[in-house]
């Protein structure tokens, strides 16, 4: 199961955090925008090559203190079919990089319709007998409003591609408690969501003790981690909500499990906006990246 | 508010119905892919270019009897760039033949991400001042677990831009009530979301009647349908579910307002598959799904 090489990989770097990509086009440094915008207008196109040149020097800068990046599809869509395109550089720059990839974008559908989202993601595709792949990933986000048989076709190629979701199950946002946090009987529904992904999860335990099967749960609801670490014990979580968001590292413990793992981390715009802080120049804004990544990990394993 | 043009159109038409482009390659006839294989290769680029010959012929065939089409992203992004490249051909073409276009894309997401999603498909993107459209359409599928911060977004591009959502209340697949039937007192969860809807609708009602803020209810829980629509009145229902799946013209008969108004019905497969059904050739693709769509229209409007 794919979460053993996230486990690995989190071993090997001693850092249980990930880089969020999120990039807004004014995260991007000024020079990197100006040069990107001579040369290729200021429009779509123009804005995500800034983009990759930003994402190349933040991965150049990061990957040997990361385990994994976590590409928020959104803000590569947000820029049409040239934001796709950056994404699947990104992608592919990352993994050669020998990162791990959590590919963020919280699909869901009914049965026949997961399984065309997983195939892009996770698994292959068959042209009249040719197998394609899309756009593979080590790991999704997925949704699971719609129950069952939404997220089966991702667990059914977690098993067959070595592969690993993330379902939402308590998130980061001040309103997430308007539904996940009503009452059922004397369980709250992220509580039942939670004991779904670990029924999920059970048949896809691997040699690291965690399944394929992870959670996301926000660091800004540390409580209700507890509870969640309880329900889902084999289950990884990805835990937004750490620096920008207002969570810190010991906000975030509860998460882990006793062995220190079970949990990784999130930083997106605390890591990419790093030059924004102190006295950086624009210029330095990897290194600024790299400097906070460092800083994040000794945060994080001095709770541990 | 973006609903009174689905009003206008579904009135024009007289057929309060969308087809549903779900181009799964298998629904493509063998001769536009063998001719699709030869010309660009048995790869994500041939299959995407069947797809698009396909989707260009139903639309022709379909333009002037449904109001309304809904392309599945994850029937694209299932092809990767290719696909979202197609993706995008066929809005455009659908859009310039006058359709109405929901992009079924179920996205949700934490407010900044939420806003960027909003931006790719209802909105504009600003580029250092320069606005952009990346991917235009009239309306967006999103999903309520992250409460209202993941849907304000959305909602605000409605408004400022006349653009119109669904949101995910009941769905049509057999498990959707794994958590959208779970009691919270004596409520389901799906009630619950129906009060979120209508209240995020309630700012957002045009000439129609009808608000901005739509609901995906399943054509296959009619005893659900009629409750939700007595808690969201001003609400369009999309209702997926009906051919194919099972419900017919009876069942998804609940969603409608007594005006015969307030739900358009999804049919994909039901029509563009007609052609394997009866005595069509491949050929009569176009004329099959023609032949359908009519039938279906006939179907809903004897119950209204």
């Amino acid at each position: 199961m794919s979460v053993d090489l996230l486990v690995q990989k989190i071993k090997e770097k001693g850092n249980p955090s990930v880089a969020g990509l999120d990039p807004k086009i004014e995260y991007v440094p000024e020079y990197i925008r100006k040069k990107a915008y001579a040369e290729y207008g200021q429009n779509l196109k123009g804005a995500t090559e800034a983009i990759w040149e930003f994402n190349k020097g933040l991965i150049d800068a990061l990957y040997d203190v990361v385990p994994a990046v976590k590409p928020q599809s959104a803000f590569y869509e947000m820029y049409g079919l040239c934001g796709e395109e950056v994404m699947h550089r990104t992608i592919s720059y990352a993994k050669e990089k020998g990162l791990y990839i959590i590919l963020d974008v919280k699909r869901n559908d009914i049965g026949s319709t997961a399984e065309a989202y997983s195939k892009a993601y996770l698994g292959k595709v068959d042209i009249d007998g040719v197998e394609c792949e899309p756009c593979p990933v080590d790991c999704v986000t997925v949704n699971p409003y719609l129950g069952t048989d939404g997220i089966q076709p991702f667990v059914n190629d977690c098993k067959t591609f070595d592969k690993a979701i993330f379902a939402l199950v308590k998130t980061s946002n001040p309103s997430s408690g308007e539904l996940q946090d009503l009452l059922v009987g004397d369980e709250h529904i992220y509580e039942k969501v939670a004991q779904c992904v670990n029924k999920w999860n059970e048949e896809t335990i691997g040699k690291s003790g965690y399944g394929a099967v992870g959670a996301v749960v926000g660091a800004t609801y540390p409580e209700q981690a507890k509870v969640l670490r309880k329900l889902m014990p084999k289950s990884y979580f990805l835990v937004p909500g750490y620096g920008a968001q207002g969570g810190g590292a010991e906000g975030v413990k509860p998460c882990f499990n006793e062995d220190g793992l079970g949990a990784i981390v999130n930083s997106s715009r605390g890591i990419m906006c790093a030059y924004k802080k102190g006295d950086w120049k624009e210029e330095q804004f990897a290194e600024a990246a790299r400097a906070e990544a460092i800083r994040m990990k000794n945060d994080l394993t001095s709770v541990l």
